[in-house]
C-alpha cells in the first residue's frame, strides 16, 4: 500500500527528546527539562470548578454548534473589550479545538493548494507542516537577529508573489514581538498586496513590557491585528496564558468574507470543539482567573530575569529578545564546541548533564543548526540549576 | 481578499433545521426532533466519575503524547480482545479528537491530492467534504436499495482506478451493515487492487442482530475490518455506543506502514486529543459502562421496533434495512405529494406538524432528493407521536 507524499512530515526532535527524558527519569536520573511548551500549574480555579460542576450536575455534554457555545463566544468577545478596547461581536468568534484547530480551518478557508504562504524562519514548525500537508507552498522568510526575528514589508517584498502571511507575536521559539508601528506596517502591506494575514496571538498576555520600548500601556499584552485591520484571521488559545494546554480549546476571530467557509469547514472537519472544555472555559474570564493567570506571568518574569542575568556566563549569541512567551532562543556560537550541530549538542547535554533543551533545527531547518531553545516555564530554581549544569558541560 | 475554492463546502441542511427547531421551541412550539445524530443520556457513570476525580485531584491535564495516553491505548486494545477476540497492540491504537480527527489524519496519511477515493452514496457528507477540502477526487458509488446501500466489488470495478475506499458499517444514514462474507469480499478486492480501506466502525455495538442473518454470534456487534486484513485503517469513537458525542474522542487502528506518518501528522495538526476526555474515557471499559451502553442499545431496539411497526402506515419506500445505528432512511415515493423535493417536504413538516427530519440530499446529492432520514435516538414515545403527526401531515 502507498503512503501519501504529503504525510512525509519531518518529526519533531523535541518529541524524541521528551521520550528520552522520560526514559532517563525512569532510570532514576535527575533531569531538568527546559523543553516544555506548556506552563505548569494547570487551569484557573474557576475553570476547574465549572468543569467539576458540569459533571456533577449532569450538564448536556453533547455536540454544540460547530463554532462553539454562544456563552463562550460572548465571553471571548468580552475579553477583546477588556484587553484591547476592541468591539468584537460573538458571531465573529469561532471557538476551535485548540489553536491547532483554528490554524487548520483558517488555512483551508483562506488558501488553496499551490498558494504561496510566507512565514518567519525560525518559527513554529506546525505552521509549515500543516500548510505543506494541505498542499500550500511555504515561503520561509529568513528573519535573523538583525530583524529581531520578525518579518518586515521589505523582507516580504523579496519573497515573490504571496497569498498569505503567518505572523506570530510573541513568537515561538524567539519570544520576540512586533510593536504597533511594526504591525501597522505589516497589515498595511498585506492589505495593499491582497495577502491574507493569519495572526497567531496565543502568547498574548505572557509579555515582559518593561524591557521593550513600544509595548507599554495599552499595548503591553500584545497588539491585536484586528485593532488595525479586520481582513485577517486572529488566532488565540486558552493553552498558554490560562495554562490549559491539554484541554484543546482555542478560538479565531474570523473576517466576514471567510465566516461561511469556516462554519461549513468546522462542521465537517471537527463537528464542534470539546464540549466539557467549552463549558469550563467560560470560567477563564472571571476576575479571579485573570488574577491567577497574571500571577503566573509574574512568576515567568522572575524566572526570565534569572535566566537573562546568567546568559552572559553561557557565552552564547546572538540571543533573541524574549519580549514575551517563555522561551530563550540563542545561537551557541563557539560554544557548539566539538559537536557538529545543536542536535548533537542537545543530545550530549541531556546524557551528560541531565538538561533537556530543543535544537534550533526544529524551528529553522536552514539556519537553526547552531541554535537552541530553552523554555523557562520550569521556574527559577530549575533554570538556575540548569544554567550551572550547562556552564559545567561547556567547560568540560 | 480571496476565499479558497476548497472552502466552498456545501452547508448541511440539518444545521439550518436545528436552528429552526431552536427558534420554534423558543416561541413555545412543541417540536419533536428526529434530527439528532447523538444518543441522549450522556456518558457512563464511571466516565463522569473519572472526569470529576481528575478535576478534584488536580490531575495533570497538560499535553499527552500526540497519539494519546498509554493507559487509554491499552484499554482500547483490550476492547478489541473483548468484542472481536482480536489481538491489537497499544502502539497500533491512535487516540484522536473524535472520529473526525481520525478521518483527517487517515486521509492525509493515505491519500495525496488528486487521489481517487470511493465512498457509498448515500453516505455521511463529511467524508466527501473533508476529502474534497484535502484535494482528493471523491468517487461516489451509487449504492441503492438493490445493494442494501453498500458497495460491492462489482460496483467498485465500475468506478475506474481507485486509491481508497471509505466503508461504513453500520452506515449513516441507512444503518445497513455488511456481513463477514461481504466485508471479506471487499477487503480482498481492496488488497488485490492496492486500494487503501478506511473502515468507519463508529456505530459498532449499536446493532439489531436478531433481524439480520449473518450478523449473529461473534459478529453481532459488527465485523472489524482488522479481523480480515490489517492493511486498512479502522476508525471508531466514544461518541455513539458510549454516548460521548461532545467530548470529541475517538481512535484509529493504524496499519504499520502509516504509523510514522499518522504520528507526525497528529503532532502537527492536533498536538494531542483532549486530555480531560482521555483521562475520563478509561472508565468507558468497565463492566458497568458496557452494561449501561448495552442498556441504551436495548432502548434503541425498542424504539426501532415501534418505528418499523408503524412504517407501513407512512406509505414510504424503499426503506433501508436499519441493521444498526439509530436511523431510518426511506424514500418518500408518492408521499412527496406537492413538494418538489424532500428538502421542501421536511421544511413543511417542521412548520406545519412540528416534526424535524433530515432530507436525503444531505447524504446523496444525486438521488437523495426524495429521501428522508429519521433518527430514533429520541425514544419510543417521541417516535410514536412523530409518526402520528407525519400521518396527519401526509393525509392533509
Amino acid at each position: 500500500m502507498r503512503v501519501s507524499n504529503r504525510a512525509q512530515v519531518p518529526p519533531f526532535e523535541v518529541m524524541s527528546i521528551l521520550d528520552r527524558v522520560a526514559g532517563l527519569r525512569a532510570q532514576g536520573r535527575d533531569v531538568i527539562s527546559l523543553c516544555a511548551g506548556e506552563p505548569s500549574g494547570g487551569a484557573p480555579i474557576d475553570v476547574n470548578a465549572r468543569a467539576a460542576a458540569a459533571f456533577a450536575n449532569g450538564d448536556d455534554l453533547g455536540y454544540t454548534s460547530a463554532l462553539g457555545l454562544r456563552e463562550l463566544r460572548d465571553a471571548v468577545a468580552g475579553h477583546y473589550r477588556r484587553w484591547y478596547g476592541l468591539a468584537v461581536e460573538p458571531h465573529e468568534v469561532a471557538i476551535t479545538t485548540g489553536s491547532s484547530g483554528a490554524f487548520v480551518l483558517a488555512f483551508l478557508a483562506a488558501f488553496d493548494a499551490g498558494d504561496r504562504v510566507a512565514l518567519a524562519s525560525p518559527g513554529y514548525p506546525a505552521y509549515r507542516n500543516i500548510l505543506t500537508a494541505l498542499g500550500c507552498e511555504v515561503v520561509q522568510v529568513e528573519c535573523g537577529p538583525e530583524h529581531r526575528f520578525q518579518p518586515t514589508p521589505e523582507l516580504l517584498e523579496g519573497a515573490g508573489p504571496l497569498d498569505g502571511l503567518i505572523l506570530a507575536s510573541p513568537a515561538n521559539p524567539t519570544g520576540t514581538m512586533v510593536s504597533r508601528t511594526e504591525l501597522t506596517a505589516l497589515t498595511d502591506w498585506c492589505r495593499g498586496n491582497g495577502v491574507r494575514l493569519v495572526s497567531d496571538e496565543i502568547y498574548h498576555g505572557i509579555t515582559y513590557p518593561a524591557d521593550r520600548a513600544g509595548l507599554t500601556g495599552p499595548d503591553s499584552r500584545g497588539v491585536c491585528a484586528w485593532e488595525l485591520d479586520r481582513s485577517g484571521v486572529v488566532i488565540s488559545s486558552f493553552s498558554k496564558y490560562w495554562g490549559m494546554t491539554g484541554w484543546r480549546l482555542g478560538w479565531a476571530l474570523v473576517p466576514a468574507d471567510l465566516r461561511t467557509a469556516v462554519d461549513a469547514l468546522a462542521g465537517n472537519v471537527a463537528l464542534c470543539p470539546p464540549t466539557p472544555a467549552q463549558r469550563a472555559a467560560v470560567g477563564a474570564f472571571t476576575e479571579s482567573s485573570y488574577a491567577q493567570a497574571d500571577a503566573r506571568v509574574a512568576s515567568f518574569a522572575r524566572t526570565r530575569a534569572v535566566l537573562l542575568e546568567q546568559v552572559p556566563r553561557l557565552g552564547w549569541g546572538p540571543v533573541a529578545p524574549a519580549d514575551g512567551a517563555f522561551y530563550l532562543y540563542a545561537g551557541l556560537g563557539e560554544r557548539l564546541g566539538r559537536y557538529p550541530d545543536s542536535t548533537a549538542w542537545c543530545r550530549a547535554l541531556l546524557e551528560e548533564a541531565g538538561v533537556a533543551a530543543v535544537p534550533g533545527s526544529d524551528f529553522d531547518p536552514a539556519r537553526g543548526h547552531d541554535y537552541v531553545r530553552l523554555s523557562f516555564a520550569a521556574g527559577p530554581d530549575a533554570v538556575a540549576e540548569a544554567v550551572e549544569r550547562i556552564v559545567g558541560f561547556q567547560g568540560g
